[in-house]
């Protein structure tokens, strides 16, 4: 389900180090050798890549990147080469402390925390922990609610922050358990508080950030059998508040992230210019994960290829390493 | 500060386990062979014990100990030879699942995630849906509030369980860092709830179960110098509800675990009979932890040493391995 194309035969951690050495060299950098070794190589494999320069050559792999690249390339190349769970980290201090305030700030702490695995969002909270000197926590309640932008209003009781604290404090159990009474109950519960339009009900939030996400799931599939439409849909039509637009990021997160990011793509190339940091962001993120679902998704939404979208709005560099991720260039 | 006493010279986990293995031998147990091996091992020392246990005679090291040995004595060893996390995990879980419902079920979910550090925390969380197949914050939320013994009055209006859930969501900051400020501000907002006896104020609850241990000491400072009594004084003079009583747990916890462990095991001493579970979860829980700061404050609380009180209380095995746990018997 991943695009991210690893050769059958990994070279030794040794000889990527020596070949990303040779591509510093000098005052060019040769941009396709880097892209060559680190965009064929899953996390693992980078990790090892960066402690083995890091004895070799007595310096951070990623310092170096950084010195030798830049604009949107460089960004990505970098993302990319740090550890899954550090980028989360950095993504989301960087998305608490921008001083842009969207829907899409907070739709990256959801994406963290709903779209991945419990493992992974533990992670991320270690990493965020040892790298800002302060729990993602502490930072989610001083930087949110955010001073948002005058195209959307504020007018729901339950503090946004509370959401988020609720979604990044979880640990769900992460094996495949469904109870249908369960499902039964919370379809009903949150129905009602939909019809209600209440969201900000306690229970809404409990039963998101808690529950499983094969429990959810089938929480879902009985709403939509015991009451016609999909939650997905319901949860629209409870008007446009920010909480409204929050809960229908979790919903999708959790429900096919598939469809998430694909959206997330799509909304980041539709119009003019181009939301590379969404881009990045999507493609980077999920490229070793179901990068080959959102590719159908795409298609199947859009009537158009995920490729030829992206190569319609980009170039270089950050093309060709796009492209590589998404396992269209070996 | 542990009193665990362990040889300067540890045997090879094999000849531990052949030991044990003599030990289980024939029809009686040699209960003073196991106190000798187990009782002096650490925690990384007994896991190694049961991997290498295992190996060399494909069965396990806790399911041995379980059909040889019984009472007080037997729940102490095997509760001492689990991993530390997978021991929580199970404190929890026969703690939520307890028909007895006092104070002391819900006093030890406020231990394991107030007493110990985050990343215990979370590695209980881990080994808690590994084991019971659901998240531990599920079984609070379907087990708490619980339905309240007589002389507990249950009048306040946050939900024990929302507490109890912030504290084991928490991923607390675990280094040295405080801000002045922050603990003038916080000390402030819970001196006013406080004072208004709006203890369930959402910002207690979250500046207790958020905040870094050391961050929260030097709140707790600021708050007895600005207003002279100290906040467990003040909590103290709220009344005696249940809410009252498990916060005040948790700012001991937070505050000096000595002494909260110092008082469960006066407790569990004091007046006719013995509560050996609380006495056998204290001195198992701190042994390697906090040990010699708990008798010291004991001696300092009680006028009596903790290890008379412990000699006054108990007997045999039992005895035998609580006195070996607190480092008076070699």
């Amino acid at each position: 389900m991943a695009t991210l194309r690893v050769p059958d035969a990994v070279p030794p951690p040794s000889e990527d180090c020596e070949r990303l050495k040779e591509a510093f060299k000098g005052w060019g950098t040769d941009e396709k050798a880097i892209i060559w070794v680190l965009g064929h190589r899953n996390a693992s494999q980078r990790k090892k890549i960066r402690e083995t320069y890091q004895q070799l050559y007595k310096e951070s792999l990623i310092d170096q990147l950084q010195s030798e690249l830049s604009g949107d390339f460089g960004k990505a190349m970098i993302l990319w080469t740090y550890d899954p769970p550090e980028r989360d980290a950095r993504l989301a201090n960087e998305a608490l402390k921008s001083r842009k305030k969207s829907i899409t700030q907070l739709q990256i702490i959801v994406e963290i925390a709903c779209a991945n695995t419990p493992h992974h969002l533990m992670a991320v909270r270690q990493a965020y922990c040892s790298l800002f000197d302060c729990s993602l926590e502490e930072d989610i309640v001083s930087n949110v609610p955010l001073p948002v932008r005058k195209n959307f209003q504020f007018n729901c009781s339950l503090d946004i922050a509370q959401v988020l604290l609720g979604l990044v404090s979880s640990y769900r159990y992460d094996k495949e358990l469904v109870d249908m009474n369960v499902a039964n109950e919370e379809a009903a519960k949150l129905h009602d508080a939909i019809e209600k339009k209440r969201l900000d009900h306690g229970d809404v939030v409990w039963i998101l950030s808690t529950r499983n996400i094969f429990q959810l799931k089938a929480t879902f599939e009985c709403y939509q059998q015991k009451y016609e439409n999909n939650i997905y849909q319901d949860i629209n039509s409870c008007g446009s508040d920010i909480l409204v637009s929050v809960l229908r990021i979790v919903i999708w997160c959790i429900d096919s992230p598939e469809k998430h990011f694909a959206e997330v793509i799509r909304a980041s190339i539709v119009g003019f210019g181009t939301d590379e940091d969404s881009l990045t962001r999507a493609i980077i993120a999920r490229a070793e994960i179901d990068m080959m679902k959102i590719r159908a998704e795409y298609l199947n939404a859009n009537k158009t290829s995920l490729d030829d979208a992206v190569i319609g709005d980009t170039s270089g560099y950050y093309l060709d390493f796009l492209m590589t991720l998404l396992g269209a260039r070996m």
